[in-house]
């Protein structure tokens, strides 16, 4: 229809196609050529468009061809769910994650005695939980605070979780670390100051064991599923995927609960979506309506810190959930969970 | 209990708190006086606590006053839970909002004609819902973009609504136009680039119908709850607070829904709130798991857009549901909902 | 050069590109023509490229023909330097502002007394300084904070004014008090909360004075010359803009002052900017770097506030210089500024 | 004066204060002996003020100690002005940086070629400049992204800066690395993605030469100068700050130049401080006026990217400068900027 009013530009739209093609065979982006291409298209303008009109609609259609490649690139991004459209499930001990039951991962926010990290798993094992997060070498803003137990907290994570038969997740900060801590936790957590730390993230895509990878505090979800691409692109692809709350003006919460980020991310992508509600609100008193928003929206898991006297914690004393606090969270958000049988 | 030790300053203690006492009496904050009082501290000490660490002290001690004081004004605002720890109920043409059941308010962005209002009221009527928003007067960033029927849009509305037994919820920008938009409307909307208007929320507080406020762009939450002072000073109480997305740097969403604000907003004060999931989000994909987020989380009711051809809308054609969209909307998200029988 | 090789797609190009131009003399989108044309692209592919790969190449082509219109609407936007190249004078009681000349705007917060006025005016005039800013009408977050001693507060500004020989510039909230504030007021100032509130931007367009507008808490600068687009579209080009700092995370001062907007503004736009120091950092000690780095970028002018006694002001009192603060703010920042003979 | 009215509270206010003096030899909070005294108080107060008033004042009192401590914390900081108040001077092979004189840092993004760093070299030394930087490991979002020649682009920059007889700056990612880097590179930069990488803060500690600390995409100013601390406490005093843009919802510029920071590092601490004006403003129209700005507020430096080619860059092909816009750069800025003789 309407074949023949190519009078304008025919020639050089069809040219640019052709090349189009070719530059398909091109690494990304040739920028000489593409300012070869634009010359050619103002020497043979007769209008009506104007130049500069064409040049633009031309830069779109490089743009467009670009944009393919790397949309190609994103459909070939290994955490992409159009490269692998069923869920990736990560087995933790035998805790089978993404299977659309949902989990709960909990645990004191830092590992400060035996005593301490022994009273929360007999409360976790009292209900029936597996999956115990405790931090053994502690990211902390100033280099005075408490740093954690390091080597010794882990050792402290494994005597109890063998005692108590659960799973271990906690965070690593250092790749020179990752060998030793092996011998100690199940799921090795990339913190969220760490998200862009590409040193790490590809020391652990060099494990064989699951990666809990969280979001860092002002990542978009792109850089978010780039990051994990970074692990899963060394060959780990047992990753777990972690909001945790992102930095905006608010200030009633500690951070702002992406709560959107978790359909985005289980659209996008084929691995698990976990949120950590309490770095996201840091409130005691959020915890169980944002686990409950979590549970809703198709997360796999939610994440909490408890502690058997929060008041006392050497970290973090103001959001973590008591023994008892523990157990009315668990009775209250567990029947909205989706729960196997 | 070591009673004795008040070698030090115990005389200008005692002064200090002997004068908040008085200071109570004061206004809110008289800093002349204050001064004078950090001079008797400097005068009266002997040590062994360094003056300046003792007018630290004392200014606390000014500053744990005056939030006192604020706190009793928080305590005081007629928005607070403090004041009045029931909840309010807000009563839309006998729709009672604010019970525990969750609504769901729906209609298209902006009235474009009768025909476009009628047929969302009639797959509204076949839902069995009963409250309808729709923009007559759109606030758009530029002065050249379709800024609504108008008063016409609202005619429209109105007699749509009569025909279905529908209510209408519809924004208004301007104070002069209030008066004359009763005659139309159920519940006036003041939009999130409204939320600060002053004039227009001192407006809003002389009718006697309900209000539905938006949360600003990039309001705090403190500051919606203001706003809504605002308009409860002035003798109106029949206020719905709606979450609707704060601006922050993610991209992958139109706003971030601030789902924590809904918790929060219902521990803080005695109204209902309701969360916007077209807004917050931007995106037709996320609108159910959002709503489900929503309604888990305890908010009063879900708002969404619908139309019957978004591809052809005048304004936000991404973000709003077709008929068919909108039933299969309902039927996902409200078997997550609260329904008195 | 390779010329020929226009086996696949070349009928279905050169038809769409026919059709572009048709397009252009079409409103904006037309989404069922578009669908149209992505249809005929499926039926007449034969590849090599993927139906999906031209399908989104030709999305591209009509967004960039849309785009092409916007940006024509841009260029023809009244505020854009592309449709006046040359700078707006903005003419102030004699004072001209816009011509690379660079000014202070000085004044208290809010307008207390006769007095006070009375005291920052004579300073000002010693300094020989023309342009007097004062609250009369405060825009404030709590309904229970002083509201300013409205219209007369600016019978205070005037009589002072007219004693000094200075310009008045102050707020007006409300569109109903801009006739009355007229007989007071040189410059109408349109505040930060208000600037998308389009109803006082309309009023403010109608009016034969300036405007001083000040960019919104969390507005882009696109929204920002879309607001003055608003006002100039009614007929009133006397814009002043002003950058007074953004809302982010950030908490060391009060807002972040956007010094990059100043040059971006100045490139986009034909009208004055100024940058407000005190609202932007919030904090006096930073009031002289912000105004040597605003002038170094080329605004047209400084705001800053100036009160007798800051500690009692009733409201900003952390921020407001007092008279030998700023006669010293000037000494150390009118060495940087550019000032006529 | 009103000495007397010490009928309430008394006792236990001084027996609190006495307590304050304890706890002052104490860690940094006592969470048991706070309840412990908050007991107390509830035993022995007989009005008139109410319990929860008293323990809301002596909450105060804690905390105030206990931001005593902190602000004690602080001054004991190594990086901070009040435990040093004389400026650090930075001695980059014989240019003393921090001095007030202010500097140059130019180069390219990435190194790509011997050819293309000697050719921004031979330009940067005909200018007279002395300190170059260049990318050598690149910090990338996606692991697919040309990652930098490692090493081997270390080693032009040596070989380049040894012929041309300048001072070299380059990004260190990995621990591990900077043994080997060292023998090549004046200036380990520590990237905005690593500014809470603490393992890598802690090894650049230990190091002989300075570092050149970026502030984070969304770091406080707070938490900037905490990440310099985990540097100085392992040592190292050799530190250059710089502001470098953070993440915020403006998109007209890639990130918001931040220009405050400027004037508050350099008041809260006795490092110098630069700007780079490339990555916070992301366009190459804003860079000379960014830089001017940067100038004026007192920074000891500015950064900027200089490639001999930009349109063919492989990394931040939008931003860099070519040649001659680089001299019209520097010829227009160095103006502003103060130089010793």
């Amino acid at each position: 229809h309407e074949i023949l009013e190519l009078l304008n530009k025919r020639a050089t739209v069809v040219q640019e196609i052709g090349k189009l093609k070719e530059m398909q065979g091109v690494k990304r982006f040739d920028p000489v050529r593409e300012r070869k291409l634009l010359n050619i298209i103002a020497e043979h303008n007769k209008g009506p468009f104007e130049t500069s009109t064409l040049q633009y609609i031309f830069k779109q259609i490089f743009k467009a061809s670009l944009e393919l490649q790397e949309d190609d690139n994103r459909k070939a991004l290994l955490v992409s769910r159009k490269k692998k459209p069923e869920n990736t499930i990560v087995d933790v001990k035998g805790v089978a994650i993404g299977t659309g039951e949902q989990h709960f991962v909990m645990g004191p926010c830092a590992v400060e005695s035996y005593d301490q990290v022994k009273q929360v798993a007999q409360a976790m094992k009292a209900q029936g939980l597996k999956l115990m997060r405790g931090g053994a070498f502690k990211p902390r803003t100033s280099p005075y605070d408490f740093q954690g137990l390091g080597m010794e907290g882990l050792r402290i994570l494994r005597q109890v979780a063998d005692e108590e038969n659960l799973a271990i997740i906690s965070e690593i900060l250092n790749p020179n670390d990752l060998e030793e801590a092996l011998n100690y936790v199940d799921v090795v957590q990339i913190g969220a100051r760490n998200m862009q730390n590409f040193e790490l993230l590809k020391e652990a895509g060099k494990i064989n064991k699951p990666i809990l990878l969280k979001r860092g505090l002002a990542a978009t979800i792109e850089e978010f599923m780039y990051a994990a691409e970074y692990i899963l692109a060394q060959g780990n692809d047992q990753i777990i995927l972690c909001e945790r709350g992102i930095r905006t003006y608010e200030r009633a919460t500690r951070n702002t609960l992406d709560i959107s980020a978790v359909p985005i991310l289980k659209k996008e992508t084929h691995l698990p979506v976990m949120v950590d509600v309490t770095h996201s609100t840091g409130r005691r008193d959020l915890l169980i309506p944002a686990a409950k928003a979590a549970l809703a929206i198709g997360a796999d898991g939610v994440m909490a810190e408890v502690h058997p006297d929060p008041a006392v914690a050497l970290s973090d004393s103001a959001q973590q959930m008591n023994i008892p606090q523990f157990n009315e969270f668990l009775e209250e958000v567990r029947k909205h969970a989706v729960v196997h049988a």
